[in-house]
């Protein structure tokens, strides 16, 4: 495993953020309060990919000086669209006990809320413990070819990711694809070494399942999204610049909403998080 | 399929709610705010059985006057414990849009956070739709015989549960069981016509999934549950007093918690409702 630095050189040998941690960054701005923006590198069709969005809320909580522990939960509701610029980002701990800590958070742009989003933290113990779901079979990330995705969005060029099923819609177009899942090895492009942020973010980087249920596009958009966190930040960091396998499928479609669920596992078989979202769909 | 009321008649002939509607009365008490109590019908162990705590803070959006569609998503976070009492809940909406609505709940007693959640509702429409999971194959409800659950708790008596799978650990106690899958027939006792308060409710009647992995009892709880609607009102309503097959499994325990991911079904097969959680243990 190569060591994978959060900065890069770039020609001139200047020291720059890697993309992930300059969509990142957060300025304090008064108790609870946080300023961010968005950056062109995770720009979705007409806003920012929801990963980086949920990526960012969490990072509101890991950098809050009230942070007790490591993320166990992650709900991000996307309310309303969010504009290329400035926002502000509210994360309040609501509840703070012996070894967890509940947060709400809002993203607001100009005093509108965009986002709304709910965290749990906690201190981790070892204890008794079984991965009882089992990885997919797959051939290692060195022999499968990377490929882009299909859709022209910017985002996608922020992650390597190597397709092992479901890359594209395989069904002719306007009939049923028997199963709407899809795996692919998955790494931040360039590498970075994974931390909780990386991984909500990796969590949203699947295109909407009806696209390959129905071989086509329709509108279609996240409105909620839940992540649980099961590896803790030694596990995350001792990935260094290793591909992470990324699955999901959805379970039913109806009037206007289909659900989806995830996993994300690391290439020895553990599993790193699971996650979860209802979709908006117009067709 | 006979028709359920939502009241019955006692001894004396008077009729009294049904114990779940009792449960979820909820006084309004100024903007934004109901007031509400336990009930002993929905007591677990040292506080309310965590599904009523949802189907409550549902019944608060629900009732809400600006209340837009029916709900799509909740997720609910139990960050402290709930005592015997009456409680307040803020029910918020965050931003109301054309066809969407976000929300957010805190459930409070004499001033501190218990419980906190969000919700997204929807003004469904008729759209193309599949139901990609199948149904568990399962004898018909009438061919089971039903089970209180092997828990010694009093909100169990409020649930009609017919075990098929996983109702007790059937590992001899220390040993790891094979899997932690849990299906039961389910409806409400008695018998009470679903709406979305109910089906909120379901999606946490199964026991903590380690107790079946592990074959024993440890302190374990609840610390976050999201749960996606996939059925409309007149689905529910059409469902009368015919039983739902409910199923329930984790995929990982690690460091203090697991996951759950479960499915409420029709009899005829369709999936009303998917539901996941992450669970504190210690062991």
């Amino acid at each position: 495993m190569s060591s994978v630095s959060a900065v890069s050189a770039d020609a001139a040998g200047t020291l720059a953020p890697h993309p992930f941690d300059d969509a990142l960054a957060l300025e304090p701005a008064g108790p609870d309060r946080f300023l961010g923006r968005t950056t062109p590198a995770y720009w979705n069709m007409i806003g920012p990919f929801g990963g980086i969005t949920a990526a960012t809320l969490l990072q509101a909580v890991l950098q809050h000086p009230q942070r007790l522990g490591d993320p166990i939960a992650l709900t991000v509701n996307f309310a309303g669209p969010i504009a290329e610029g400035p926002f502000e980002i509210e994360a309040r701990p609501s509840r703070t006990n012996r070894s967890t800590q509940h947060w709400s958070l809002e993203l607001r742009q100009q005093g509108v809320v965009a986002t709304t989003a709910s965290a749990v933290f906690a201190v981790r113990r070892e204890t008794w413990g079984c991965g009882e779901a089992v990885r997919p079979e797959a051939p290692p990330p060195e022999q499968v070819p990377a490929a882009g995705g299909f859709a022209p969005v910017r985002w996608l060029k922020a992650y390597d990711m190597r397709p092992l099923r479901g890359a594209k819609p395989s069904a002719e177009a306007g009939t049923e694809h028997p199963d709407s899942l899809t795996q692919f090895w998955l790494r931040d492009a360039p590498a970075r070494t994974p931390d909780f942020a990386a991984v909500a973010s990796w969590c949203d980087t699947f295109y909407p399942r009806i696209f390959l249920k129905r071989a086509g596009f329709v509108p279609a958009g996240t409105v909620s999204l839940t992540t649980y966190f099961h590896a803790d930040a030694a596990t995350l960091a001792a990935l260094g610049d290793s591909h992470v396998l990324a699955s999901a499928r959805a379970q039913v479609f109806r009037q206007g909403y289909f659900d989806q669920s995830a996993q994300i596992w690391s290439a020895a078989g553990e599993l790193l998080a699971t996650s979860h979202q209802i979709v908006y769909y117009k067709e």
